[in-house]
């Protein structure tokens, strides 16, 4: 099953994609659930397939998308996960994942432009796999990570380098409006299967970026969960960015900032293709 | 104008402290207003007064303190704000804050018990002075950041120190519940007038531990608003922890770890004392 959240003629709603269309479920258990992050709250996913039978199908070309979970409570970002990545950007080796905190309003949806802000041009992509929380928890064993996990969707952790490298926090860089493209949808465990092999590319203008295997994490999706379940009670709708490949534009001779007019792409197999143009702040 | 959040026979609701009491300024404008963040948002603190004189009158000793403002949206932290904590941590001079991110789910009021969780005993204290901020703003100059100011309050960014170096980044370590101690009330800036002779002082069980005065922060209040609305748009009800003076527990010969049954209070000139013990987590 395909979640997505969207609006359309000036209604937020959610629903279930399929092919070209979205069953508007949203608008069927309005009563019931405010949005996606209420629907992983009550742990009523087993609901939605009867209501989605009922529910009006809107063609995907009619929705503004809006990031999968609008408004969760955290985004927690694990950094230098992958090795090729931490060798480019120097750093030792650790024995727990980084963390950084991204916050909601920063998020934007599908096709939605990344936005360059006024005060900085070393804008940077950094394509991921996003992890969606849907049990809550606090000191989750490893072992049991995978029962938290509601679902999986493409994300694009869009980052400001130089304001990321003013001190040794990378808040500041993390956490421009506009930057932390989540969508198009978020895919159920059952519709990926063993993530182990699966590839993440990040492509700028159709030029491959990034590309990678999840196999090739430092720290898997379990001992992430695990590890920031130590320090914080996961809640519903939390989203846990998992880290980015090498390839990250700051790291290339010369840097590869985007621009605007450019296409950022991060496509994961079996889940899809996440869009985003690039403009400059109004 | 004192103001702060509080629970009385399990409703929430916020007020005007004067002298051993509290107005009951919530139960008044309720319809208006669903909390002090609401408050702030209709920049309506010029209505405060007057519901104020209407308003229950209850003993400060019948009430459960919440964080002054129980959810704010963000709650930016200054780091390694003072030269002396700045020299004790052995971190670089930079140009520009050091920011970092805490989630409102840590923290607590006046009065309530910081927790000590049962993955670390390495619990330290910071006492600092909080910023509200009231009026919204992007791209504020230094001149103007004072009127987005809708007032002052002690903090206590309680952390744990190996959670915050396990890697470069803090996030863990400052992202534990009840570890965020916000309180008693926030001030409105005509209650302290000028800042820079201001003291603040934080001890345990009554010895003093950290002595400072406003002055001594390397990025002066103005300059902390201006440069984290550079990157993220500041919203009513939003905190700034405006960082923490040399003397922190981990820098002391042995280390000064915060223990169950302990006392933490940080006092501010004009602002008040914010008070709170220590237990296990359960």
């Amino acid at each position: 099953m395909k979640l997505a959240s969207f609006t359309i003629d000036g209604r937020q709603s959610w629903g279930v994609v399929s092919g070209e269309a979205i069953a508007d479920v949203g608008a069927v258990l309005h009563d019931r659930f405010a949005d996606l992050k209420a629907v992983l709250a009550a742990d009523a996913l087993a609901a939605i397939p009867a209501a989605a039978a009922k529910a009006d199908s809107i063609p995907l070309a009619r929705i503004t998308w809006l990031p999968v979970v609008p408004n969760p409570d955290k985004i927690l970002c694990i950094g230098l996960n992958y090795e090729m990545h931490r060798q480019e950007t120097g750093r030792s080796e650790v024995e727990n994942p980084t963390v950084f905190a991204r916050y909601a309003n920063t998020q934007i949806g599908h096709l939605a432009d990344i936005i360059r802000p006024k005060v900085s041009t070393d804008l940077d992509y950094e394509g991921e796999l996003a992890v969606i929380i849907g049990k809550a928890g606090r000191y989750i064993e490893n072992a049991d990570a995978r029962d938290h996990i509601a679902g999986y969707a493409c994300y694009n952790d869009g980052s400001l380098r130089d304001f990321q490298r003013h001190t040794h926090q990378f808040t500041p860089g993390k956490n421009f409006p506009g930057t932390g493209a989540f969508g198009p949808w978020m895919a159920t465990p059952d519709e990926l299967g063993d993530l182990s092999g699966l590839r993440l590319q990040t492509r700028v203008n159709g030029q491959v970026v990034q590309d990678a295997r999840f196999s090739q994490m430092i720290f898997d999706i379990p001992t992430q969960i695990a590890y920031c379940s130590r320090f914080t009670r996961l809640e519903p709708g939390d989203v846990i960015a998992t880290g980015t490949p090498g390839g990250v534009g700051a790291k290339r001779n010369p840097p590869l900032w985007l621009k605007p007019g450019d296409l950022v792409e991060v496509e994961i197999d079996r889940l899809g293709t996440l869009s985003n143009g690039v403009r400059d702040e109004i």
